[in-house]
Order: structure tokens, then C-alpha cells, then sequence
């Protein structure tokens, strides 16, 4: 079955500092036309930091409240890519400021679609490694976050039940686990 | 630190069929206050569908065009809850209606917050097993849907890459391997 959609014409509807909305024209593989809205956003870094020493491995993660869902939520660092910024030092500076832990290797895990049936920007998803406290946290000033180290089996256990409720971040460790993690 | 945001109060600023966009005064831990936008949308379920035969383990997917993306994307079937219905009917119904394979076992593997940041809805995953084909796919107008029975193995090791871009999806796959599926 031809499964191919053209978008004829796109308008934005909203817009604030964060997203814009749009509606688009679109003609169906059979010839229908229909409007179909989607978000547009900036792209952003999700970046796992490892942290091994003689406690074992452990995640680099940060304890914040999120206004989407209304709760608080345990989370891979990461952040919106900054104009012209390249995007291993975009993960790197974002996992800086978040957490003070600056990586000497980061590495891509993959880019996807957050959700390709209403978003139409990427995340990325990094692994930050060779970690050195510089102690150089650098919060926004309406971020209140806690930097918690926590054992990775336990993260990889544990993920999907509070406060580990960002399914971006299952996502994250699901391509670490790819990449060679063991289950 | 003290981590938990109070909302004074909320307003939507835009509605369309599909979601709603709120803007929210919320005060911080520290207590100042902030507009907020995040957007409400109904829950939706992801079932992961496996087939075990011969061949081996599979997974129903399906291939579909998506607006937000602009572009084909092979996911696991789903679909927003109607209302009053429960979440494992909601699952096998969306299923049938996509595949035309009808469960007979529907198991929770776990609902998140597909974006706590923004979104205010939850996407629930569900594992389907002993699928029967039904003949019954009932697709709506407007969904064109390619159905593709997949090795497991291929998928797992293919997540992340095109045409397998929808972060939900890695999210899913992680939560099957977490309830004992092998990497």
C-alpha cells in the first residue's frame, strides 16, 4: 500500500517562547485532503552519565518538578540545543550546568522523533562518560534541581514506576542497553 | 532542596480537537512565580504485540505516515482510551482494529508520562500475546497502515534507526526487555 502523505500548504495557529502549532493541508495516498496539527519545538539532548569508581556503575541524574505532568520526576540530564552549537558539546554543556559533572567522552546513542505523530523536532540521545566534578553548576533561575547518583541496575529496574515517569528516558536507557549495557 | 511547585491557577490558551494548551502561574519552591504552558491530551495505549511460532518470536508492526515527523514510522500498534473503557480492553480493541490480531492475553507493562515537561497525559504499554487473526482490521478513514510481522531480535537491535524513529516505541521495547525479554 503506498503509505506516502504531501503536505499542500501549513499555518501556524500558536505560538509562545517554547512551541509553535501548526496546521497543515495534507493529501492522503488515496487523494483526501484533511488537516493535521503538529507541534514544533527546538531540539533538545537527553545525556546518560556514567560514573564508575569502586561503588560500582552509576547514573548521573537530576530530581525536578515537571508542570506537564504536575509531579516530580527522576531524569537523565539534557536541554535545547543552542543556535550553531554542535550537538556532543550541546550535551555537554547541558549536563554541566544541570549537574556540575563535565564528560571528556560523549558519545551519540541515536536520534529520534519524541513522538512523530504531533512533534516535528528530534531528541538526542548521548552518552557522557569520564566524568570530573568541576563543581561549576549553573541552574536557570526557576530551575530547582537535585543531582542524585544512583546505581545503574537499579535506575534500569526501576524505570517506569515514580519517580522514574519520563518515557524519553526509558527511551535513553533503552538505546544504552542496545549499545552493550547488560540487562 | 525543597523541589515541589504549587499551581495558583491555569488557563487554556488554545483547543483543537486533538489536545488542549494551558498556561499555568505556578510559584516555586523559592516563591516566585512563572507562566508555564504545557499541553493536555486524552491517554493512549502502546501494545507491544508478540507472535510465537515457528519462525520464532515477532512483533505486529505497523508502518505509517506521520504528520508531526513528515515522514513513515514503524511502531508498535495503539491508540487513544475511549471513554469509560478499560485500559486491557482498550489495548486489545486498538489491536484488532490496526492488525486485525485479537489477544487473548493482555499483561501492563507500565504507564509514564510520554513527556512530563509538557504534556499532561500518560501513554500506558501494554505486551499482547496469543494473538488469533481475526480478519477484522478496521482502519479508520484516514489511516493508511501497513502491517509487518517482525523477528524481535531485529527490532531490538534496530530501534533508534530509521524507519524505527518514535522515541515511545524504544520506551516500550525497554519495559518488555525489563519484564525479562533477553537483549
Amino acid at each position: 500500500m503506498d503509505l506516502i502523505w504531501t503536505e499542500e500548504s501549513s499555518r501556524p495557529v500558536f505560538k509562545n517562547r517554547l512551541f509553535s502549532i501548526r496546521e497543515s493541508l495534507c493529501r492522503s495516498p488515496s487523494g483526501k485532503t484533511g488537516i493535521y496539527t503538529a507541534m514544533d519545538a527546538p531540539d533538545w539532548a537527553v545525556v546518560v552519565p556514567v560514573l564508575d569508581d569502586a561503588q560500582g556503575r552509576r547514573f548521573v541524574m537530576v530530581r525536578q518538578w515537571r508542570h506537564g505532568a504536575r509531579e516530580l520526576s527522576l531524569e537523565f540530564p539534557g536541554g535545547v540545543f543552542e543556535r550553531g552549537e554542535n550537538p556532543e558539546e550541546a550535551a555537554a554543556r547541558e549536563l554541566e550546568e544541570e549537574t556540575a559533572y563535565r564528560p571528556s567522552r560523549v558519545t551519540r546513542l541515536g536520534e529520534m522523533s519524541p513522538n512523530p505523530a504531533i512533534m516535528g523536532n528530534r531528541v538526542h540521545f548521548f552518552l557522557a562518560e569520564d566524568l570530573a566534578d568541576t563543581g561549576n553548576q549553573r541552574l536557570d533561575e526557576d530551575e530547582y534541581v537535585n543531582v542524585e547518583l544512583l546505581p545503574a541496575e537499579e535506575v534500569i529496574r526501576a524505570m517506569g514506576k515514580p519517580p522514574y515517569i519520563h518515557a524519553l528516558m526509558a527511551a535513553a536507557l533503552m538505546l544504552y542497553l542496545q549499545r552493550g549495557g547488560t540487562f
